[in-house]
């Protein structure tokens, strides 16, 4: 599948009918990857010769660049016929991506409905549960049969696992139970659909919701679909499996990225242009650098001692590398921790509590390889006792100090609502360096008489 | 659900049956957050109120150290019970959490051909697609009618999602097509299952195939379940959309962890004994250090200009965290872009012609911020124009070694086969380091004249 030119070469050949006969049974994943990878004038001509839903379907997964590129291509008959066999959820993140002229020109060319249903769509808050629902989905009334249940199956026609869950609601579409397609499966054509569902602790989204605790909940309670209800819990639409699975990458994306002191991504890397990934990360690096210059003014004070015992400055790097890597490995812990729910703020004592125990057997494991490492290196210095103490004491506080930020901070940070993802190496890293030199030259002053 | 304490309440009251049709409302995931928050013999007692599907439902999703504290209190006769109800995969992923001597006690209370299969699964290696299959699955054969299948579905009795794709095997259980829960609904009766299967390009997983890549399957093709086969493609068992959704949270959870120099971790962090903590963390602190140290040799080397211009000094902890936090921003970028397969090895020369000119923008603007704050700070030092160039070059050169690194790194491991993942923040900074103050010292020496 990854050599594409097999089919620009059969375009050229003009092997039309062998090129489409080939199409129509592959996947239409793998159709939308290979328009992806040939020039935008070929895929038109690929995208063409596809039967109308499969086009949608491929079009789906499109990426936004491509498919602002074939819209521009494409006649007003045939994005018609795009937008009305999308999905809405499909057809409102589309329009979501596309620049205003070419927003404009599709929904123009959508049935007035559909653009309504596209707009109310568009209205909900990013990341909310109604803003990744879709509307399409199998509403089934009590006094239906399973033979109707069918019925109305095959006309609402979806072809996703939209299908495997159906609701039952009442005359203001207000949910009271679900059905799923092996109750039907297994019930008797005649059955009663008020009799076989189920309406007992439906779990359900509220619109406003954020996608991450709907995400939770299909972790929970594995789910394949969940019902999003309104403030009156009138059923307003379904969100599937599929869409939350992006979701739970997204949100793991995001959270590397802040952790790594940049400002979340839209785009994938490749696609992201050079100015806006140097957008995202010059802010923290700035912040970071002046704060990097405060410690730098601690060292500054400390001017005299450095001059009398110029070893002293060699500790440096490894003083504060020690101190940022220990501080990291706790904060990504208790990040991750929280993000995945496993860690909640009760936890906080009981987290403080494994970080200092894990800090003391790290710090005195470290401090003993450091204090042999200055021993070999200056066994004829007659202060090296002293010096090796030095740096060994430096090394459990700054251990101690880097693993207890590590965790506290991040907590916190949520305490507060700030996203915890934030407190994470970088900016521990600083804050450690800033305290684990001025702990190194007042011990260094105290235990050398300098 | 939350205040766990009025069901302790209700136990100690013994209003058991006002607790039991409590709990037969309630979902199983939530009985089973309900029985890990309550001391272990009154999770025994409402353990043991469950109707026998529902315990099984309930065991699966217990922490294991929960799932062993149950089982060394429950009969011979309810071990069966549970062993046998338990899907295969849960049973054999519960089987390889226990310690030895449980897991034999388990082992003996099932019955043979239930042993056999188990046994049978804890062959495949660990993260292979054969490690988390289950073998619990629809087949029909072709012949078979809708009618036939439905009684089949009956039978098979299983209630996850692993009935909505059914499985069309040949006598030999070659794997010939499939059909799913839809179709099924939407045909008659009387059809016959060879008529109505889709048979073009099923998507398959291999038994040895790694988890990661059956996961970028589900992704890239939408799927609820995927069928496994093996080297002579027969079927052999399916994975289950749930199933995925855990592997792909597992893998993200290993990419943190292994990105902030630790070894992943087994179980979640509160479950982690300090210890293991330890010893997961100490590792790479060690490593770390040692190479901080080589750093420091670096400055002992210039130990003359350090004396001569104590100044120098203060830029120590701006220009390495600066260096850190750049290489970690691009190394992050790269390393969740393989992760997600949105970055191959193809687009190396891409990757690199885009960081560099990243690693230009900001470089310039840091220098510029940096150049500004040493002419603030040291307006009357006469050489106050040379320092800052001084900082300025080595800001830009630092920002460029530390982007490409930080690009280059983790794609050159993935090439040889390394984890990209280990390529992250801690290890970067320290190269990083090393070579940005060896730049900044050779600059300072040549421009100050030193």
């Amino acid at each position: 599948m990854k050599d594409f030119s097999i089919y620009e070469n059969m375009l050229d050949d003009k092997q039309y009918h062998e090129l489409r006969s080939d199409l129509l049974e592959k996947n239409t994943a793998d159709i939308a990857q290979l328009l992806e990878h040939i020039p935008v004038d070929k895929a038109v001509l690929i995208f063409r010769m596809l039967p109308k839903n499969m086009a949608a379907e491929v079009f789906a997964d499109l990426f936004s660049d491509v498919k602002q590129s074939l819209i521009e291509r494409l006649s007003d008959t045939e994005i018609h016929f795009i937008i009305e066999e999308l999905f809405l959820d499909d057809a409102a993140d589309f329009i979501e991506e596309m620049p205003a002229t070419i927003a404009k020109k599709v929904l123009a060319n959508a049935k007035p409905e559909t653009r309504e249903e596209i707009n109310r769509l568009l209205k909900y808050p990013e990341n909310s549960a109604g803003s990744i629902m879709t509307v399409e989905y199998v509403d089934l009334k009590r006094e239906m049969t399973v033979r109707d249940s069918f019925e109305r199956i095959r006309k609402t026609g979806t072809d996703k696992e939209t299908l495997y869950t159906c609701y039952v609601t009442d005359s203001e579409r207000r949910l009271e139970g679900i059905v799923t397609a092996k109750t039907l499966m297994l019930s008797e054509r005649d059955d009663v659909i008020g009799d076989i569902m189920d309406d007992d602790g439906i779990i359900v989204a509220e619109t406003l919701e954020d996608q991450e605790e709907v995400a939770f909940k299909f972790n929970k309670y594995d789910l394949l679909s969940i019902p999003v209800v309104d403030s009156e819990r009138r059923l307003v639409g379904i969100i599937t499996v599929d869409d939350i699975a992006d979701v739970v990458q997204e949100e793991a994306t995001e959270d590397f990225e802040k952790m790594a002191a940049m400002l979340p991504s839209e785009k994938p890397y490749l696609k992201t242009g050079v100015f806006r990934l140097f957008k995202n990360r010059i802010g923290w690096l700035l912040f970071l650098m002046i704060s990097g210059m405060g410690t730098g003014l601690i060292l500054q004070s400390f001017e005299h001692a450095l001059v009398a015992v110029p070893l002293l400055v060699t500790f440096i790097p490894m003083l504060t590398d020690t101190g940022g890597n220990a501080g990291s490995q706790s904060s990504t812990l208790i990040i991750r921790g929280m993000a995945v729910a496993e860690i909640s703020l009760h936890d906080f004592l009981k987290v403080a509590w494994k970080e200092i125990r894990v800090s003391f057997l790290a710090g005195v494991v470290l401090s003993m390889v450091a204090f042999l490492r200055v021993f070999l290196m200056n066994m004829n210095d007659p202060e090296v006792y002293i010096k090796g103490a030095v740096i060994s004491l430096t090394l459990i506080f700054t251990v101690f100090i880097a693993k207890l930020c590590g965790c506290m901070l991040p907590m916190l940070a949520k305490k507060v609502k700030i996203d915890p993802a934030v407190m994470a190496a970088p900016l521990i890293t600083t804050i450690v360096d800033a305290s684990s030199l001025l702990v190194f030259f007042s011990i260094a002053k105290l235990l050398l008489n300098i």
